[in-house]
């Protein structure tokens, strides 16, 4: 399909439509909207709308979609796999003016949600009505909610809460050709006809744009507990894992951390954090929640005596709330971290999770072999493991051609494991290159068409999840 | 789409695609698939073919897409919607040879099956090994999990562990075409491309063939209590339902009966069940399961308190693993003690659940206008009520010309609620001249268009969620 640049006359149209100050042309706005947070790719969009109703999403998907302009929607901009980027320029549809939380129904433990709320004070309005949203990816403090039913985005708590997709019931979006439809209803079950709520989440904004959303919710939990476990062996801490599983715990978060992923992050943060003896090869951050406190320590009891069986180090239990929030901020300043410290690349492996530490060593092996350093944490409990892959001293030549060649290796035998591609990153841009790996020629012939059913001229974020 | 009838030559080729003992054309047979569960409706097939491998059903799919066969694959046939009938003949694909548990991997608490599993059984294996898989419709003794996933089924557990589709996580299926594809991966956490398996959940065998089902499962829980709470207003039991949740509780069970509902099923299966005071109009069932009973005891004694709050009778606590079989059965039966007494229609409505009481009013507010009774009982924790419509003594004239209008008001007024057509039981057949009521025409165009991307012959179980 061949796009069209926007012209001058684009620009008076979307003022017409929106207003002049929410058209935005300017090189500060366009910098902004040229990247997300992945690796250091930059794709300059012509023009930058900031709609603030549904109408004025229909109105500028109906113009652009009639006159053939690539539109790419943008959450916080917080994505991993490039799902924001104007990789064909035209409009970004920066979705910031839809912040408000609509409709906190506490009596049937649902809330209706402009996408442009950040997660984290979503959860907090929630959470002071005694109602919980549990899905907390990395970057909660910034991304949007609208952004996490993009990527179907996990987080810890997706080991005992499931992600993104378990919590919502319905969307209100608008298509490329300007209609707004609902997705589904806002019911517990649901057997009326295709789930295209389930179809929409996670579809990375490639199927229409989202701006409204039905989230069910749960009672909040009292209380949690928190350690800190380190392994002398980074397979032994992906063994234990499982262990836990076995003995009918299922913790409300359980994180893998390799060595250098927690030193790394101890820097950038400047915290005095933790005592890291040189023997320590890994760490697992292993929570639990209840509304039954003293349950819990019997938990937390039960899951070290687990802990033993392996070689470890002296166990870390947070005795106070700024011990868990010290924890958690190393946990979560990992990625920014490594970011920091070098060009990367960041894999989102996923296989099942016993199968935690030969994908491990698989990383490791195809590393040697290719010559790449490696920083692996993540999601243990849920078998989805982040691989950066640090440039540090690999060559522009060996990062340019030689890299993509061990992500397939790697990516193949992720695949043989059972595993896939991306556990809650999503394809995006980054990633698109590999789907073959993951799906033959038929299945990504099935997901195509379904693109072409909502977005026929294919304005909607373009060039993203598939290769064409 | 003009199909072709079955031809001498076709049964011949069907012979030898599976063997003429699988090729079946006798009266016996043909009656046995030309119905399910649903009201008393019959549509003979021409043949019923009964494949044993995938390759098998590839070859009858690719054979019947060829030459425009109507396709209709079959369970167990214990739907309620009439998915299974053969409503434009051609064939039906009986499904029932798939009987095999193919892998039970209690490492990664996953399970690969085939369609052809009878629910509780596959339950019962994986019991028997630790594992748990919670969805348990009504017919959970005869029905399939095939049946299941295309229905995405529910049952009384689902309010507490979810529904059919929270615990799949990849599907073989065999496409119209004849091509055999994996909708997913054996991951907890999947940001790959579009959501296949998800759609392909529920629906209701439209889009592909289910050969292997891969499920997530949870650890097998060990305690469960059960009560049955009296209600003199039923108005007042769906009130107390909401009031356990704002409380903080979630029972693994919370199913409402109206009087009749638990009056017929006890006259159906001849218990002495239960004491039934002639002012008593509702009841609750109501479960809690877990591992530490000491805690399953201080909840029923939470919610027992908070169930005073009404006007009940003397509330029942179940204090033999016998008399919680009695009062399941009591509850599981009354579909068939309603269909044993009288012609009638089962409408599967569901409403966000604080406004379960509104429905049932409704319910009885338009049978009054139109002149209908109804039984009403169901998955109160959900807000899905089963309203089963006695014909009695309505004439056949109303019961065919003036019912339908009726059935289109309760709708109307659930969908106005925020509700919808089907929590579990499916459109099928009998309810597909209402979904203009739940979906408008850009919806219906969206999934329709779904439809023809996977089936673009539209040879697979024709007639079915789509008036056209």
């Amino acid at each position: 399909m061949a796009f069209r640049k926007i012209t001058p006359q684009d620009i008076s149209q979307f003022s017409n439509m929106l207003g002049d100050r929410y058209v935005l042309t300017d090189a500060e706005q366009l910098e902004r909207c040229s990247h997300d947070e992945t690796e250091d790719l930059r794709h300059m969009p012509e023009v930058v709308l900031q709609p603030g109703t549904v109408e004025e999403v229909s109105a500028v998907m109906r113009y652009c979609n009639d006159r053939l302009i690539p539109v790419t929607p943008r959450g916080a901009g917080t994505g991993l796999s490039g799902g924001a980027l104007p990789v064909l320029g035209g409009v970004v549809l920066d979705m910031k003016r839809f912040k408000k939380i609509l409709k906190v129904d506490k009596e049937n433990f649902q809330v209706t949600t402009e996408p442009g709320v950040i997660t984290q004070e979503l959860q907090e309005v929630l959470k002071s009505q005694g109602l919980f949203y549990p899905p907390d990816p990395a970057s909660k403090g910034s991304c949007f909610i609208g952004g996490n039913v993009s990527e179907n985005s996990g987080g810890p708590r997706a080991v005992k809460y499931g992600v993104v997709k378990d919590y919502v019931l319905n969307i209100e979006m608008v298509l490329p050709n300007g209609d707004v439809i609902w997705t589904g209803a806002n019911v517990l079950k649901n057997a009326t006809g295709y789930n295209l709520t389930q179809l929409v989440v996670g579809s990375e904004g490639t199927l229409g744009v989202i701006t409204k959303i039905v989230l069910r919710l749960i009672p909040a939990v009292t209380h949690d507990l928190l350690m800190l476990v380190p392994f002398y062996s980074a397979t032994d801490a992906c063994k234990a894992v499982n262990d836990i599983f076995l003995a009918g715990y299922t913790p409300s978060a359980l994180e893998f951390m390799e060595r250098d992923a927690l030193e790394w992050s101890m820097r950038y943060i400047q915290s005095a954090g933790i005592d890291l003896p040189p023997e320590i090869q890994a760490h697992l951050l292993i929570e639990v929640d209840g509304n039954r406190l003293e349950q819990l320590f019997e938990d937390m009891e039960a899951i070290s005596a687990i802990m033993q069986r392996y070689k470890t180090g002296e166990i870390l239990f947070a005795d106070s709330h700024e011990q868990k929030q010290m924890l958690w901020a190393l946990r979560r300043k990992v990625g920014e971290a490594v970011k920091s410290n070098s060009v990367y690349k960041e894999e989102d492996t996923v296989v099942p999770r016993a199968l935690l530490p030969r994908l491990l060593e698989t990383v490791k092996r195809v590393g040697q072999e290719y010559g790449f350093h490696s920083v692996c944490y993540g999601h243990a409990g849920d078998g989805n493991l982040h691989v950066n892959i640090i440039k540090a001293n690999m060559s522009d030549e060996d990062w340019q051609n030689k890299l993509p060649q061990a992500i397939r290796v790697l990516f193949r035998e992720v695949v043989a494991m059972g595993g896939t591609l991306s556990g809650e990153h999503g394809i995006g841009f980054v990633q698109k290159s590999y789907m073959d790996i993951a799906f033959n020629d038929i299945q990504l012939g099935i997901m195509k068409k379904i693109k072409d059913v909502f977005d026929p001229k294919g304005i909607l974020n373009p060039a993203k999840i598939f290769v064409n």
